[in-house]
């Protein structure tokens, strides 16, 4: 029997969900998968089913927990391993965490997850180009102390999972980046949780498809 | 001698630098103030000082930290009752304090932080409104969970930081909330940390005022 359930919408377009679902298994927690399918906002099934109206919602036991950064702190008390452990490093991985949380509005505005899609080349405003420059500066430096293929190291972490969704941004929006940038987001996306996740996203139903997400904005 | 400085805006304005000031100062690390005057943009001052391009940032022996959750959860590492000591409780209030951290952009917008001005019943949009409907919800749900005075029990936490600011908002705009959340905002607004902050703002220059927070919008 399950611990509780993690609450996620449509794997094709729910960017905050990757990060909900990649911490949950990273921390190998033992919940059901609830999917509610996205519908731009046309019904209140997502609304009316976790507590801040939003997805990714974890139930495990006993706790609730919303946020995407939430849901990763919760997952690193099962497994520490999640953050860095020397306490310097730890400090940057939150930093760059945190700053995906709240920030990148341009980038989430004009180059949004739609993971089966390629529009290379487009949503390329001045302000999300911005954002990408800043995000290819932060992974650049961490990939550099690190020594890579993630961000703090071998393993995939909560700083990772907090950017993952930017990596399927960037595979169908192919903004230029560094090498190193590049590098990474092979690294991400070979991963066996992404493998996974884009296997699922590519059997949803077709009748789940958004028009918002199926191209780029004119 | 410090172990470090914290670096923050105009005191009167800066509501992401109060919380990293309270945090810091909760947890009793023995840094440096560095006050850099906000000046709306004109400059780089801010930019060209921190990381990120943004206040608060903290470097604390060998750790440089930004992002206001990031340095809360810096802080909790030295001061571990920042957070609830039960996991349960702790989750939830990681989850409000994300969802300030990512959230709540119609009230930021529209009822800024300027605390030494008073527009009651002025910039109350829908979109603010529907916020604060939120966050009074956030608040009496905690309260209630834990008796007060603050969000999570007897003693200013983590949470508690990340709303401070919305205190302040709340006591220049004046927006209609409950009683539990009206005797919340009086225990904020009555602790040391705060009477220090309002203090310290109150005596900063004039040449500092902004036009921008002077006045609600139009």
């Amino acid at each position: 029997m399950a611990d509780g359930r993690l609450v996620i919408g449509t794997k094709m377009y729910s960017s905050w969900s990757l990060r909900g679902w990649l911490a949950v298994h990273l921390a190998g927690l033992n919940v059901e998968e609830v999917l509610i399918p996205l519908d731009g906002g046309r019904t209140n099934s997502v609304k009316d089913a976790t507590p801040s109206g939003t997805v990714p919602y974890l139930e495990h036991q006993g706790a609730k927990v919303w946020e995407s950064l939430a849901i990763v702190e919760y997952c690193a008390e099962f497994a520490p391993g999640l953050w860095p452990q020397d306490r310097v490093t730890r400090a940057a991985a939150r930093s760059i965490a945190s700053e995906m949380h709240a920030g990148f509005r341009a980038l989430r505005q004009n180059m949004p997850m739609t993971i089966l899609n390629s529009f290379p080349g487009q949503g390329a405003t001045p302000e999300a180009m911005a954002d990408i420059a800043r995000i290819d500066a932060i992974w650049q430096d961490a990939l550099a102390a690190s020594g890579g293929p993630f961000l703090f190291g071998a393993e995939m972490g909560g700083a990772d999972v907090m950017f993952a969704p930017v990596v399927c941004r960037f595979l169908t929006w192919r903004p230029a980046v560094s090498a190193a940038s590049q590098s990474y987001m092979q690294a991400v996306r070979a991963h066996p949780l992404m493998q996974r996740w884009y296997a699922e996203a590519e059997r949803e139903p077709k009748a789940w498809r958004l028009p918002h997400y199926e191209a780029p904005k004119a």
